[in-house]
Formats: C-alpha cells, sequence, structure tokens
C-alpha cells in the first residue's frame, strides 16, 4: 500500500529544491524584491498543485523533469495571487501560512510588485520551457496554465468575489467563485501535465475535468474547515468567512450537506482516475486525501 | 518622402482595431473588470511599443499579421503597468493620458486586479499564438517580450525608482532605471517583432540594440520635457519629477547635456537602422521622431 504522507514528503522536496532555484537571491541591486518574491513562494506550504502538474505527467508516461519548469510557474501564480489577494485593499489579512503577509514584510508598494514579478517570472520561466523545446506539448501546457489563472479563470473568480464582499450570494455566483477562483488552477495543473507528459486531447480534457471536481471540492472543505478547525490546525485566522459576513457553502448549504456534495464531486473524479487505470494510483491518494482532510 | 504623421496614423488604426477585440466587451458578469481593463487599454496613445513589434517584423520580411497578437499582449504589459504605477501605494497619481486613473475610477482593488487581468491576458494571448504555431519563432519572440517586462526588466527598473523614491540618485542607479524601466520593453518590442518576422540571431540582436538606445534617449526626453512642456502638450501634470524631489537626466546634466546624450542615443540606433537597409525606412523615421520630439 502507497504510503501517501512520505511519499507526498519526497515529491514535495523535489518541488522545493526547483523553486529555491527559480528565483535567484541577488546581492546586486535590487535585492529586496527577490527576497520579497523568495519570501512567499518559498513559505512552505504542500506544494499540492505542482504536485500535480508532475504527477498528471507520469500518470501519462511523460518524463517529470519536462513538467518542471510549468509547476514551478503554476507555483509562482498562485503564490502572486495569494500576496495580492491578502494587500489592504483586497482581504487585508495581516497573516498566511502562519507567518505575516508579504505587505506587512515588505510594504505595500513592494508586495503589488513582488505580485507582478512573480506572476511576470512565471510567463518567462514558461515561454524559456517552450523556446528550448517549441512543441504543441510546451505550448500547449503553457497555454493551459494560463487560461486557468486568466481572466477567464482565477482573476475572474477573484473579481467576483471582490466585487460582491460583504454581500450575500446566492448559490449560482458562489459556485461561479469556486469554480473559477479555485478549481481553475487545479484544472490547469492537471491538464497541463497531462499534455506535457504527451497525452491525447480527450484524455488531456478528462484530467483537466478531475481537476475541476477536486478544486471545487477542495474549496468546499475549506469553507467547512473554516467553521470547525482551529487557527494552530489551519495556520491562519478561523471563522474569517463569518467575520467577513461571507455566504459560503456552509451558510447555504449547512455543514452535513456540504460534505455530502464535496464527496460526490470527490467520488466523479477518482471514477477518473480508476477509468485511466493503475497510473493514477498516486493522483487517486492524493484526490482522497484533499478531498477528506480534517485540517 | 515618407508622411510620417499618416504613416503612424494608420498603423495606428490597425492596431486600435485588434486591441479593441483582444479584451472583449462582457455582458455576463463581472463586467466590472473588462470594462476597467478596457478603460485603461483603449485610452489612445500612440501605439509606439506594438508599432514597433509590427514594424520590425515587416522589417525582416515577415508578415505583420503574425506579429499582431505579441503587438498587443506587449501593449496589455505597457498598460497593466501604468495601471500599477499610478496606484495610490506608488506613485499615486490622480490623471495618465488626460484621463483619470484606473482606481480613480473603478477603485484601489479594481485597479489592482485589471492589471493583474491585463498581464494575465497578454500571457495567455501569447501562449495561444504559440500553440497555434509552435515555433523557435513564435517561442522566441514570447520569451524576448516576457524577458524584457519581467525581474531583469521593466519590473526591476520600477522596483528600483520605487525603493529610491524621495532620495537622490546618482548616474549609474538613474541609467539602471532608465534601461530597465524604459529600455527593456522597447528592446523587446523590436527584439520580438525582428524574431516573429524570421531574423537571425544577430539582426535580432541589433534591431533589439537599437531599441534599448531608442528607450534610453525617450526617456532622458521624457525628463527634459517634464520641465520644458505644459499640461495640455503632455496630457499629464508637468514639473511632476520636481514635486516629486526625483533625481533625472535634467538635474543631474542640465537642459542642454541631456538633449545631447538623447542625441547620440538616436544616432546610434539611426546607425543600425542604415545598415540594414531601406526596409527599416519606417523605423528610421520613427526613431528621428520619437528622439526629437518636443511634447
Amino acid at each position: 500500500m502507497m504510503d501517501l504522507k512520505q511519499e507526498m514528503k519526497e515529491r514535495c522536496a523535489y518541488i522545493e529544491a526547483a523553486l529555491e532555484k527559480s528565483v535567484p537571491e541577488q546581492k546586486e541591486f535590487p535585492p529586496v524584491i527577490f527576497e520579497a518574491m523568495r519570501y512567499s513562494l518559498l513559505a512552505g506550504g504542500k506544494r499540492l498543485r505542482p504536485m500535480m502538474v508532475l504527477a498528471a505527467c507520469e500518470a501519462v508516461g511523460g518524463k517529470k523533469e519536462d513538467a518542471l519548469p510549468f509547476a514551478c510557474a503554476l507555483e509562482m501564480i498562485h503564490t502572486y495571487s495569494l500576496i495580492h489577494d491578502d494587500l489592504p485593499a483586497m482581504d487585508n489579512d495581516d497573516y498566511r501560512r502562519g507567518r505575516l503577509t508579504n505587505h506587512k514584510v515588505f510594504g505595500e508598494d513592494m508586495a503589488i510588485l513582488a505580485g507582478d514579478g512573480l506572476l511576470h517570472h512565471a510567463m518567462e520561466t514558461m515561454a524559456d520551457a517552450c523556446l528550448k523545446n517549441p512543441t504543441p506539448q510546451t505550448t500547449g501546457a503553457m497555454k493551459a496554465i494560463a487560461h486557468g489563472a486568466g481572466i477567464f479563470g482565477m482573476l475572474t473568480g477573484q473579481v467576483v468575489d471582490v466585487h460582491f464582499e460583504g454581500k450575500p450570494l446566492d448559490k449560482e455566483t458562489l459556485d461561479f467563485i469556486h469554480l473559477h477562483k479555485t478549481a481553475a488552477m487545479i484544472r490547469g495543473a492537471l491538464e497541463s501535465g497531462a499534455i506535457i507528459g504527451g497525452a491525447d486531447k480527450e484524455t488531456a480534457e478528462q484530467f483537466g475535468l478531475a481537476g475541476e471536481k477536486i478544486g471545487v471540492a477542495f474549496q468546499i472543505l475549506d469553507d467547512i474547515l473554516d467553521v470547525t478547525s482551529t487557527m494552530e490546525e489551519l495556520g491562519k485566522p478561523i471563522h474569517s468567512d463569518e467575520k467577513n459576513h461571507k455566504t459560503t457553502y456552509v451558510t447555504l448549504y449547512g455543514i452535513e450537506k456540504s460534505r455530502e456534495i464535496a464527496a460526490k464531486l470527490s467520488e466523479e473524479a477518482m471514477d477518473i482516475w480508476k477509468k485511466q487505470g493503475d497510473s493514477c494510483a498516486f493522483l487517486a491518494a492524493l484526490t482522497e486525501y484533499l478531498t477528506t482532510r480534517t485540517y
């Protein structure tokens, strides 16, 4: 049987080493921007999204080395989105992953620029990988990530979230936010990994679909954990949704019904992995873990 | 003889039409982000940077249609950088091109997101063009633009500019800022255009070098015009550098010496165009115009 924790730890270490090298320490000026970017990029975390890129690539028979620049780029984009989300003009959060947020350490101007810098560097990292090997696989992976992150993906989810801040949401709007703000990037991770690994169009689409279901289930669980967990367990303030008068799955459906919806989405994703066969064993285990976690 | 004004007007109209289509109007939610992006992207301006991408492509024998997505992406990146530069946490400017700045109209949160959105969409637009035609030319053009804009280009220039705000600069630091904040993107424009048009490595590098010289000369002239022009002519507040206690070419060298340095850089760029031959006539005329303009 797979030791998932150990497996995740090893995969995480592989990604950490790549991220560490991805944004260089800079002794000449301006060191501050590199410091600020590295502060948030190397703040730990489970590295789930880049892990998915690599795992999807390997699951379809590709080499993880080929997927690594795209995995790093995706984590840079994820990190930039957190830095900008935390800004005073947005969620105005002081803590993230148990540490002070970027603008609390480097100031608001540098935090905006550090976020911008990570998005820029994600673009350059992927462009580099595509130039070294200009194929439908590399450019397709870049497109999947850019699309998942962009104005028809994650960014739009964040816009709607900010737009309705403090106002009650209907179910349709909440689903739109979860689908875009969280799930679009997880879709992008699994889809891009499959593409770079050489999957055909239909298979890559199935990986993306699984990602979408995992992403929404993951976000519903986040809503639940905000109510049921402790600050120590989560590494960030709890009950923040309630404090911000946020409509969540919990406020719309209650805890039990929310758990049921998440479980159904998780099963649908698991069905996709089962159909794909044994090569998706790690992705299946990861899916089960992500959609049933209790902290 | 070339009617430069007329030539620029026609080329500008071609770019405007493409930009107009590049970020769609959106009737479904969230329209606000599309509105905010379009507000700044379609605010007019001379479209010099995308014009350079197209002109460089044609100068080496390429088709401007192939360069168009990269030209639009570059203008999106330029526009995003202006939106973020104007933010209260940065330069805190109320006017840009004679209109209210993005955050004055849409609020600080939406302005941050509109800037992010334009950078995202530049990435997606280029990724799309690369995927449709995965070649060393498309991926090379994307790389040149991403590098010019990124953490070793424009972004770093902005960081140093913000970092030293209100403090006196030495000549070396001021050159670093001009070279990165302004010239790196103009280098990227001419280099990417040449690459997409099929130029060999050496030629593309020459185009890039000309861009760098034009960029620095252009910025020196900007410093001069801030002192010698009127608000009506510039479409933005004048004497802003003095008000912000900014070190500029004018404060370090005086107006006449600054003009001389700009003229020398301009000549060096013109030499490159002359060596390339007749196909660079428009680029030569544009260079002369940009580095001798009086408003």
